[in-house]
Parts: structure tokens; C-alpha cells; sequence
């Protein structure tokens, strides 16, 4: 945790885009449900006119020493009651008594942790519905942009770069739609005083609760969801999984700009970004790198979190307290990572005639699919996927092209003769541009998926 | 991974409701796919009329040698390949090019996860509902059994065993409503050849991917899915959820079946069930102690496969072969805890007469939130709070009831006679019945977000 | 990560012990690196006489703007080069040559770590120190308390809560000596240069490292071990074990402290501490749920850091930058849960009068497994077990005590007459104290491998 | 868990190397133990003569029905007291009381995992230490083979093979040292009996348990560790250590085995491994793909184990059950992927002109840092970076070399003039083999440390 976690040695690198909250942000997401429960008393006649205005107006983090208040935080095991005694103080002594009045120190704290998240998700949900868009115009603009596929990095057989920036459109929508689900649907007020039944406030706890819900623009569950953690865990696994994603779009960026492939390389740094400090030629791929930085502590914050939804009786010994940093890293870290994936793809620059050259590079090889699906219908699928594997070995090996390997050979000779597959046949099969399958049709759905509306792409 | 998971040493323990598959349940969901792409082939007029039924009759399991399909799976590292060639070998001629056309082997283990999963959610969903209905159950016949709430292990203020049994019954419902919502919306056909672009197809590659979803009754996703695993981790994430629910029923189990609290007990076992090898008079919460055992273990799982979802390319190396026996064993962890879970509610005995006994045992400790309560109109809600935590201790320390410490404490004395509250008022706060609040409310909540009618409850 | 994790809204609660690293803990342990290699290379005849002093004198974290140098971090993915040219700045012309002077941002980051960790470790060593002669000190006190021994949560035989003590004891000393073994061979100098060779400096790259190694006080390694990433899992495991023996202790105060149970109680804590905001009576265990908060979190962080132990070529792409907030973290969580650790142990009051009383409430229940072992050699140890176990489902279905269910049953008092085992051998079998086996000697041994020379315990 | 873990459809890949325990040897070592306690309680005087010698005839794992044995585990929620009656039975009368005296399931249990541990540490041992030789030969045959260094995955500066196949060396001889250190310090026998007293063996259970550890070659603890789970922390993260090593490895084969990059290939493999089922042209890094679909899997069982270390009282509520098939998989999956490390290392393919291609590749920009170095005596060290990287960035557009670029730049050509660096001193600052620092120094380290005499490498 941090005072500001986007400030500091390493905040601009794993606490940029806000989504993660300081100590500031803490105090207010608590003084806000603090005054609203405040405002839903006295709409709910348990609290005296006008106090929970006067809460309100006294629910200002600036106004509150966070210090002393983390270091009363022992006495209980958390802030809330410190920061109750002293919004108290504050408030003129006709409101005292709306202030935390059925409230436990729960609440505050699980409530303060859904307002945070919300606005947590505003935050990352802005950046990646942006780097959508680019991801979309990269999808259209490349459309056609040939380029080798890779399976377990080895070159397979050719796709586009629409296709890849297609897949990474998909990723970062579906990403996007589970946050907005959680928002929607899972971020829930809690209000249930010691241990879940709001006995202070007699019969009108409930009531309370939907006003608080109300006030907070939050929504209200079955029940006190102390020791039911299920919405936490759901939080997190939708911010871990639009860490996925743009580690997802990460990951292949640092493949595709390493030297050797420079097929992409980063744009949208600033003036300088990606140099090093002793090698003065170094174009590091810096954003994606501090994209991985961040997604890669995900899956670790979230299996605290699921561990930690094992939690006693009507209120965890420990494992609630483990939580609130947790949910904060995460939400800092995935705000990161999506402010970052904004920043790549807003300045991703592709280079088409180096995709193009590295499929070349290997002779046709990674046709070798393509003229075995020619062969097929007269030899069967085996058989002519073992004849191109002889044919693909001694090509690699005698630094041929396949088709010049096939030929040579005289098996396979002559079962392109049986096929009627002459050498005008061998060199449009060995065309990539003929062998993308539904590439362009994906691209149009994906595209579609999200909404664009296409004009001839 | 297992040739059963559910027989051997430890699968009655950790195998239990078979929702974890075996070799025969993956060979068979892979040949579920081979024979659904065949027919989907036929019906796109891409194989000739019959290769779907032919290929249908030949792809089942038992037909094959799994140990020797396992051994080749070293060549490609999967198993598919292996498959395939045997598969071919037990088809007619004719049909031999309906068999993988247009497939790679990741197609086929990404489809065959996800008809495994599907079947294990079917398992597990049955046993979660049933176990849901004993929960409600539990609600409904315990809504007035009234009990000592405990937060952070220690007895706070009275709730109701019922709105114990409600918490359970919300937690496992939503747990099911996760499940359902992966199986309807993220159990999707994965088919897009080597790399994505189903290029041997032609342009019919997206229609049969289509036919084959149809085949199968899965979704037919936007785009083939190879190296997008937001999937895989929300299966896994709903699993998880699931384990969080049972994991929180058996803790709390557990707790309150120590011998020192005695306030439930298993009862739903096998004869002889929560023995000990070496002591006779041991009747331990085995089936609590078994659900934690599985559900322990899901963060790790699932972090596993989150972090997997970083994948390169068109098809990952080692991310995606770490996934296929993570998520194997995390339904059949999730199974054999959610079965546990149905035994452990079918059969729970709970002790009334003892919930109320450990609840008096404290002399009506319990109950100084609501005597603080009382007193704040007159005192404020601080200072009634610092004074009966004053009057709390001694009664501790003393060995008398918070009642009786209060009115021998001249202060606390003066405050009371202030407020009104004398000797029967402070009985009557001692009542717990009496400071429930929205207990009963709560448990009517829960029960009708379940779907269940109550009759007067 | 935390401009100072010790301050703010959760640093008394999570950050408390000082061992988690501030960032000018870290400018200060990157500047004492910088300045180690400058005098380094001053003694490898590489830099002017004098250059090491000038820049020790200007390596002082002070008087570096730490917000500035975290901004430009973004340029190259880490803070150094910023410091570098800070540092630089403030050096005399004479003496720029020796700063940085064939390290790379690596080099001063991993070094750094290693500086961070031992500070970490001396701190949290003193700790666990302090706490395991308090732990002593409970071990030889109550050497002779007896309580119930408790398996699955439920009463099994008698234990002594010396031994219990001896147990945590056990635990902590071999935390500590883990601990001892990680700084004392683990913490190691990385000086490698861009990739590895130290290329900039010709041949004399190995000896200054080893200088380099001399000035800080850390060990030389083999090799540069810029992608060799076993350290950082090592450090993490140890303090994971840390972890692991706090969370231990803790685990069982919380579940000795329920209100039901009543054994122990934290005694160490502030005025006031263990309060509640809203129930007045409350006697919480805050330290051990505190100790729980810190302990819980960090098997996730470790998992972060084996995972990201698999880096690429001669320096990784993001699962390095994924280490450092990280390894902080599990420094200021460690260092927290030790110095609760020590609070608790420093306060912890037993009750040996509540132990007995727990004991004696099953009525001899507990002593089944004595009985069984009498009547074993003439029954047999099976027929033995079987037996008694009847006899205590009927005492604890009658509220009788073992030894009058087994004498009212026929078949259970003919084994006993036959065994020559009466009333009076019954009673005495019933004494827990005459059933505690091997635990003097076993605490004695935990003590004596503690170093502490008894007298008589 | 499995039968047989290195059989079935998965097993080949992920159960390599037989390190992973099956149900039989599960059995085996259980009864292996209740043997050794046998013999133990006979030397002392605690069991008829012969009846060590009985039990241990009897306790052959192949006279047992393990799927019995497994099905009546449910009943104390593990295998131990089925496996015990079944053991009493096949022994005769008088040696029956020998079985299982004094001790509880947890003892059984927890040593055998130690003697599963031990086995397999043994295989996995010998596994990495052939696998280090053929590390250490690759290191001897490439000291002086050029290739590029890679940062971030960008070339970076000229390293060779050798002392990449040296740092591959370091890190599997470290992993391979903790595995010792673990299995000379960490696997104790343990034996507590119910609670850790040994009550029922009165006085002499130390002696026993001493007793014990001699019959199986395990070290005895200071005290019995049933819920100081320090020792399966420790030996989790050891063999989290060595998937670490192969991982490492792994990647970088990936990495250099790319189309693009082509500097190694897998060669070790079975006759066709590597092939796709649908690409006949492929040659996939199949051996290190496996490994990495192993060691991935690591971080979450190691997070499972710590995680599970915090255990209540005497004996865990669930805990401890989650730790067996924990342990085991992780066995099974550090002992495939040592096995296949050893595969990879022993037919690695290496392509040295390859290397120097790919290094040439960029025109000298490689030796940007060295032309810097060469240029700081006169400009300082950062006045020099920023002219190169003004050249470097030119160069890289133009198509040019970096020397061809400096001269042509006034600046550059002024300070090269300036430092008396000719053409002919750029030339040789451009030859990479004069730039290669201490890696040959590196190297021999790290076949020192190893143990290898050199002659003359």
C-alpha cells in the first residue's frame, strides 16, 4: 500500500492510469459511506434533520489526519474506529448520533473497498475500451497485411496482422464486458453492524441498508455479505483477467520487435523512451516490458484473494484484513497494465515488407500445409502429410524451396503428376496471400463484434 | 492426472462426484469433436455423405488404447496426433478425409475441455442445488434458533442459526449462478486449424466452425480462441468461486462442531465415519475436514491458469500444455468438495440447547451493544460505548453479569437511572431473542431469492 | 509499494517492524551500490584516486529528488538511469568516469535487493529472536500445564501447553535459521554489465566484481546472475517460512482465545487494544488476526516470484520488473508479522486453570485412547478400539463419564475384569496428567536445541 | 493424483522420469513405515521378538487392495486405518500389537511422504546432474562461440554460447545442491502419535521415534512436526527450484530455436518428435515445450503448500489433507521435466554460424557500447551515449553501419577525431570477439564450481 501509489520510485511504471487508490482515496471512499449511511438514517427517520447533511459536510478526507489515524488503526485492527472518533469530533453534536450508528467496522471498510473498485473500473474500463479502438483500426488497416503464424514460436502457416490485431480487439473487449458485468452486478453495499443482523436499528435495518444502497449508487445484496466473499473474488478475477489481455497483446509485442522478427515496434512512448543506460542502440519494446511487469503479479493477488474467502463465522480472523491491500495492488497494477496497453497501442508502428519477408524467408516451407491439402484428395490426409514431411526436411536441409524439393523427389513427383498439380499449381499454392482461409471474415467479425461499423473492409 | 481420479488411493477422498474427468472422459470428448467436425464436414459438403455417422460410430473410447495413444503423445507433445492416425485406421476409407480435416490438435483438446467441462459443471451444479434446498432447509427450521453471532473467534451479539444457514444458502446460490452463467456463455467451440485462419477450408472455414458449435451445443465464439484463454480462466475462476462457498459451509462446521462449542455435528457420513485410528472416542468433522482438503487447494490451480493466459503467438509453448491437467484436477477438486458439501447439509445435526447454553454462558456480555444502545440518545453514542466497556471488564474480571457490574458502578449507575433503564429494562436487553434486528427479515430474503415459497417462516 | 510502508492508513497494521523497504530505503541501497563500484573501480586502478570517495560522499539518498527520478523511470523501464545522471551531476567532473562504469540498470537494482534484503532479514531476524525466548520462556513455564490435545478441531488426548509452547518455539528457531542460511550464502553481488561479460571493462571485469562484492559485503558469485533468478526464490521461501511459523502461532492463539475456549489471551498490545467499534465487551485477538493479515498474503507473492524465476535470454521482458514492488512487499509483510509475532509471545497469558477445566469437561472421553491401550494386549489392539469406541458414543450420548458407560456395559466390563483392570485402574487411567507420554522430554529438547540451558525444568 | 502417473493419456509428458509416487507407491512406503515401526518397537522391547520380521513380510504393497483401501478412507477421511486392519489381518497373532503401536495416521502419512520425497529427489537428482554434464560440455565447446546477447529481446552485446550454456550450468547445479540440502536436512521420520506425546508408548516413545529414524534412514526432529509444516515448505520450494533451472533452460531454447533466429534445435528426441499434426513442414522445440507445460505448474502447487502450512492444534482441519496430492504432482512434475531437461541438454543443436549471422545482422550496432567506452575517456561517459545513440538511431534508419554513420555525422567524426579512433580502430571495435569481457573467465568459473578440471578450455 501507499500514500500514492502512482507517485514514488516506481509508481509511474506500475501505478500509472489512478485506478489504484492512495491513502486519500481510502479515507474518502470510507467518510462517503460514513455520510451516506448518515443521510440514509435520517431518511429513514432514525437520525435528526439535517444530520446527515452535516455528516456529509464534515466527510472530508483532506480534513483528516491519515496518519494518526493508521496509527490508532492497532487498537482495533483497522482505521474505522479512529476515523469514527474523529469525524465525531467533527460534526456538530446533534449529528453525532447518525455517525456510524449500526454500523461495524466491516461496513465502512468492505463498502469503502466496492467505491474504490467502481471507480477503479471507471478508470481501466476507459483505458481499454481506447486501446480497443486502436486495436480496431490496426485490424482494419491490416486487413491484408500477410504475415507468418507462429505456433509454439516456430512459423506454421501465414495470417494477417488484421487477424493477430483482431484477436487482441477480442481480448481486450471481452475484458471490458466482464468488468462492466462486475460493476453492474457485483458491486454490492455491505451493511450489517457486528455480526449481520443491524440489531441496533431494531426492525429497520434492512430498510436502512436499501437506503444506504440508494445514496451510495450501489447495489443491495440478499444479505450482509461479511463472510461471503464471492464479490471480491469476482472483482478480482475480472481485473486479472483484463491483465490477461494485455499481457496477452504484451507478450506478442515484445516477440514480434525483437530483433530478429522487427515486425512491430513501440511508438508511443515519450521523447526517448526505450533507450538503456550503457547501450546507446537499444530500441526497448519498454511499455510492453512494464506491461508484463504489472499482469504478471495478477495471478498471485488473485489466489490470495481466493484463499482468503474461507473466512469464520460472522467475521475472518485475518483473512478479511489480508484483502484490502490485496484488492488495492490489483487494482493499481491493472490499471497500470491498461493505461500502458492504451499508450502501445495507440503508437504500435507495423512494418508490412519485413512481415512479408520473413515469411518468404523460408522458401514456401510454411506452405507445406497448403500443398498438403492438395494432395490429400488422392492420397489421403496421412499419406500426403508424410510425403510433404520428407519433402519439408530435405528442403530445410539442402536450403531448397518446397516445391523445388518435391520435385525433385520422385514419389513425390509423381503424385503431383496423379493430382494434376503442375508447377503453375505449386507456385499459387506457394502465394500466402491465397492461404488465409477466413482471416478476412474473422476480422469482419470481431470488428463487427465490437461494434464498428465497417466501410468496405 | 489420473486414469480415474475417483478410485485409487485418494479419489473417495478428493475424487468424490466424478466431475474430475478420466483418460476414457478426455479420449471420449476428443472423439466427441473428431466425429462432430466429420459431420459438421458432411453438412458443409465437405466430406462425403455418411463420413459423419461413420466417423460417429467408430470414435468411441473404449475402442482405443489410451496407454498407447499417451506414449506417442511425446512426438507432437499431445495426444491428438496419435488419436488421429488411429481413428483413420477405424474409419472406411471413404470417411478418412472427414477425420481432423481442417483441425489442429489444439482445436481438438480446447473443444474436448470444453464438453469436460460442461459435464463436470452439470455434476457439480446437481449436487450445489441439492445442497442449496438442505441449506434452505436449515434457514427455514432454524430462523428462531437463536445463537452467539462470533466475529474475529470471539461471541459479539446473538444471531440466529438461521441466518447462519441463510448466509450458506446465498452463498452457495450464487456459486451456482456463476457456474450456470460460464456453461451458457463461455463453453465455446474452439476450431481454427494451425493458426486461426482454418486456411485448408478455403472460405468455408467459419461456416464449419459453425456447424460444428451446433454439433456439439456449444457457443460459437467471434474469433477461434487459441491464444485467448479469458475462457479458461473464468471456468476456473467460477470453480474457484464454487470451492470459496463449500469451503466457507465447512470452516464454519468445523468451528462450531469443536468439542468446546459442540453447537453442530456430521451426521450425514457412512457408519463409522469421523473415526480415528487411534482414538476410540473421536467423532470428527470428517466430511468438513475433506471439503477443505479440495478446496484448499483451487488459488494455487487457479493461479496457475492465469498466469498460463499469457500466450505467444498462435499457439503458446508450455502455457497451453499447463493448462489441460490444472483444469482436469480443479473439476475434480470442485466436484468432490461440492459433493462433500451435499453430504455435509443432508446430514448436519444441530443442538439448539446448546447454541443458547454457550450464548448464556457469558452472562449477557453479549449483549453490550445493546444496553450501549439504550444508553446513547442520553449519553452520546461514544461515551455510553467507554462506559460499558469499562462496566464489560469488570463483569469479566469479576465474574458477574454485565447487569450487575453496571449497577454496581456508581457512574454507570447515575446513567442508567438517567436514561430510565432500570432493573427490568436491563433483563429485558439481556434477552438475546430480543436484539436480533433484521435476523428474520434476512433469512425471509434469502429463502426468496432461492426460489423458495415459505409457508409463514 | 509505499513511499514509506510503515506510515499511512495500514503501515502500523501491516508495515509495522520496518523491514519492507521505503523508497528512500531503496535510492539509499541503489546509491550505496553506485558508490561501492566507484571505489570499487578506484581500487581496480580503473577510476581516478580519490573517485570512490567523491562519489560515496554524494551517494546519499537525501539529497536525490525521488519523485523526479520515479517520472523519468519510464524511459527505460527502471529508475537507474535517471539516478545515474542525478548522481552524475553531483559528482566532480574528475570522478563521473567511475560512476556506473560498467554495470548496467540491472546490476545496481539486483544489488540493491540483496542490500534491501539483509536489512530486512537483520530486522526480522532480531524479532524472531526476541519472540522464540519468549516462546522459551511459555515452554518451560507450563512444561507441566496440561491441556487438551486437540486433532480436527476436536478434544483427542492431553497435551502440555509446554509442549504446545515447545512447538512454536521449534517453529521459530528453524524460521530463523532458514533465514540465516538465506543471507549468509544467498545474498549475493550481481555485476555483469549489459549481458553478462562486463565487456567495458576489458579483463578486469570478474575482479572488480569481486571488489565490488568486498566493499558491500555480499557474496561473489559464480557468475552474474542477472537471469539466474534462484536468490530471489530463496529469499522469498525463507521469508515465506517466516510466514508460515507467525501464522502458525497465530492460527492457534485465535482458536485457543475463542470466548468458548478461553486458554490463552493477548496480553501484550496497547491500552485499549482489542476493542471494538461497536461491541463494547470485546477482548479481540488483534495482534494474531493482525499477525494473519500479513501471513496470509504471502504464499500469492511467492508464487509471483518462482514464477517469474523463468526470464529470457540475458535479461527478462517484464518478469523482472514483475520482482521488485514484490520482494518489498514480502519484506514489509514479513517484517510486520514478526514484530506482532513478538508482541504476542511477549504478552501472552495462559490459563492453566480454563485448560484444565476444558479437559475435564469431556468427562475422561479424552482418555479413550488410554483405555484402549490397557485392555490392547489382552483384546488385541483392534477389538480393543472397537470396543471402547462403543462404550464412548454411549457416554457421550448418556452425559456419562467412559469409565461408567464401560463398566454399565456387559462386554466392556468382562474385557476389563479379564485385563485385572478395576475402578481404581479406571480412575487413574482417567488422570490426564499420567497420559502426557513423551512431552517433558520433548520439550526439553526444543529447549536444549534452542541454546537455553535449564535448571530442572 | 493417478495410479500411475507417468502412464495414461498425459503421463508420457507430464509424468516423464518416474519422480512422481503412484498409488502403489503410496502403499509401499506407508507400510514401509508401519514396518519400520515394527522393527523399531521390537529393538525396543516394545514388540515380540519376530515381529518387526513379520510385519515387515507382510507389508508388501502388492498383497493389498489399494482400491479397497481407498474406499474405506472415507471413513477417518484418509487411507491409514483401513490400511492398518488389512495389515493386521496378513500378520500373524503375535506380532499383530506391533502394528501401528503408538502411532496416529498423520505419522504414517507424513513419513511416508518423506520417503516418497526422498525417492524422488533421488531420481530427479540423478537426472539434473547428467543433464549439468552435458550444460558443462556445451559450455567447453562454445567459450569462443559469438553470438548475440539479448535484453529485453533485443540484441544487445556480443556474448558467447559458452557462457550461456555456463549460466545454464550454475543454475542446475544450484537447484540440484538444494535438493541435497533438503534431503540430507529436511526429511525426518515423524512420529507423534495422537497428539505429539507418544502417550501411549509411556516413556520410551523418544526412543522409538529415534528408533524409527535409524530402520528408515531419516533424520529425527527435535520434536514431531505434525503441524510444523516447515519441511514440505522447504522441499515444495526446492523442487520449485528445479523446475525454475528447466524452465530457464527451456525458454531460452524456445527462444533461440525460433524460425526467425534458428541459432539452436531440439535434436535429442524420439525419431518424428517435433512434427504437427497438421503441418508437415514443422520442427517444434516439442522437449522444451513440454518442460515448460511442467514447470509452469510449479508456482501454484509450492503456493498450495505454503499456503497450507498455517495448521491448527495438534493436527489440521484440511490443511494437511490438502498437502498430499499436492506433494505428489509436484514430484511428478519436477521429475518430468528434469527428465526432459536431460533430453534437451543431451542432443541440443547448435548452429554457430547462425549465431555470427544473426549477430552481423545489425551492422555493428551491436558494438554501440563499446565505440561508447571508447569515446567516454575523452567526452565522459554520458556526452557519449547520447552522440552514439544519436549515430546508432541514424544508422538504423539509413540503412547503414555505425561506423559509417558516426563518420558521416560532424559531431561524431570531431570526437572520434578528437580521441584519436580511426577507421581502423572502428573497425576492430566493430568485431565482437573484442568484446566479450570476462565471459571466458565466466565460463571457467562456473566449470570450476562445477567440479570439471579443464584441460586448456
Amino acid at each position: 500500500m501507499t500514500e500514492s501509489g502512482h507517485d514514488g520510485l516506481f509508481g509511474a511504471l506500475f501505478g500509472r492510469g489512478l485506478a489504484g487508490p492512495s491513502d486519500q482515496d481510502w479515507l474518502q471512499a470510507m467518510l462517503d459511506t460514513e455520510a451516506a449511511l448518515a443521510r440514509a438514517l435520517e431518511r429513514a427517520g432514525l437520525a435528526p434533520a439535517g444530520a446527515g447533511a452535516a455528516v456529509t459536510a464534515a466527510a472530508i478526507a483532506a480534513n483528516f489526519d491519515a496518519a494518526r489515524i493508521g496509527r490508532d488503526a492497532v487498537l482495533i485492527g483497522n482505521p474505522v474506529s479512529a476515523l469514527v472518533r474523529a469525524l465525531s469530533a467533527a460534526v456538530p453534536p446533534y449529528a453525532r448520533e447518525a455517525v456510524h450508528r449500526g454500523a461495524t467496522s466491516q461496513d465502512i471498510i468492505d463498502t469503502a473497498v466496492m467505491l474504490l473498485a467502481r471507480r477503479g473500473i471507471d478508470v481501466i474500463d476507459a483505458d481499454l475500451r481506447a486501446a480497443a479502438e486502436h486495436a480496431a483500426d490496426l485490424a482494419c488497416q491490416h486487413a491484408e497485411t500477410v504475415m507468418a503464424g507462429r505456433t509454439l514460436l516456430q512459423q506454421a502457416v501465414p495470417v494477417t496482422f488484421g487477424l493477430v490485431a483482431a484477436g487482441w480487439l477480442t481480448a481486450i473487449d471481452e475484458a471490458s464486458r466482464e468488468l462492466d458485468r462486475v460493476r453492474a452486478s457485483k458491486l454490492a453495499v455491505q451493511f450489517g453492524g457486528a455480526a449481520g443482523t443491524l440489531a441496533p436499528l431494531g426492525d429497520a435495518g434492512p430498510a436502512v441498508a436499501a437506503l444506504l444502497a440508494d445514496e451510495l449508487g450501489l447495489a443491495e445484496p440478499v444479505l450482509p455479505w461479511h463472510t461471503d466473499r464471492e464479490r471480491v473474488v469476482q472483482l478480482a478475477a475480472a481485473l486479472t483477467g483484463v491483465c490477461a489481455a494485455a499481457g496477452l497483446v504484451a507478450r506478442n509485442v515484445t516477440l514480434l520487435a525483437q530483433t530478429e522478427v522487427a515486425e512491430v515496434a513501440e511508438g508511443g512512448g515519450a521523447p526517448g523512451q526505450g533507450g538503456s543506460s550503457a547501450m546507446p542502440h537499444k530500441r526497448n519494446p519498454v511499455v510492453s516490458v512494464l506491461i508484463l511487469g504489472c499482469t504478471r503479479r495478477a495471478p498471485g493477488l488473485l489466489a490470495t484473494l481466493a484463499a482468503a474467502a474461507e473466512q469464520e463465522h460472522q467475521r475472518a480472523a485475518g483473512a478479511w484484513h489480508a484483502e484490502w491491500e490485496t484488492v488495492s495492488e490489483l487494482l493499481r497494477l491493472t490499471g497500470s497494465a491498461s493505461s500502458w496497453l492504451l499508450n502501445l497501442l495507440s503508437g504500435l508502428r507495423v512494418d508490412p515488407a519485413r512481415m512479408r519477408a520473413n515469411l518468404d524467408a523460408t522458401g514456401g516451407l510454411l506452405l507445406a500445409e497448403h500443398v498438403t491439402a492438395m494432395l490429400a484428395p488422392a492420397l489421403g490426409r496421412l499419406a500426403a502429410h508424410d510425403l510433404v514431411a520428407v519433402a519439408a526436411d530435405r528442403a530445410a536441409s539442402q536450403g531448397r524451396s518446397l516445391a523445388e524439393a518435391m520435385l525433385a523427389d520422385p514419389a513425390a513427383a509423381a503424385a503431383l503428376r496423379d493430382a494434376g498439380i503442375g508447377q503453375a499449381e505449386l507456385a499459387e499454392a506457394a502465394d500466402p496471400a491465397g492461404y488465409l482461409g477466413g482471416s478476412a471474415e474473422f476480422v469482419r467479425r470481431a470488428l463487427a463484434a465490437h461494434g464498428r461499423v465497417e466501410d468496405g473492409a
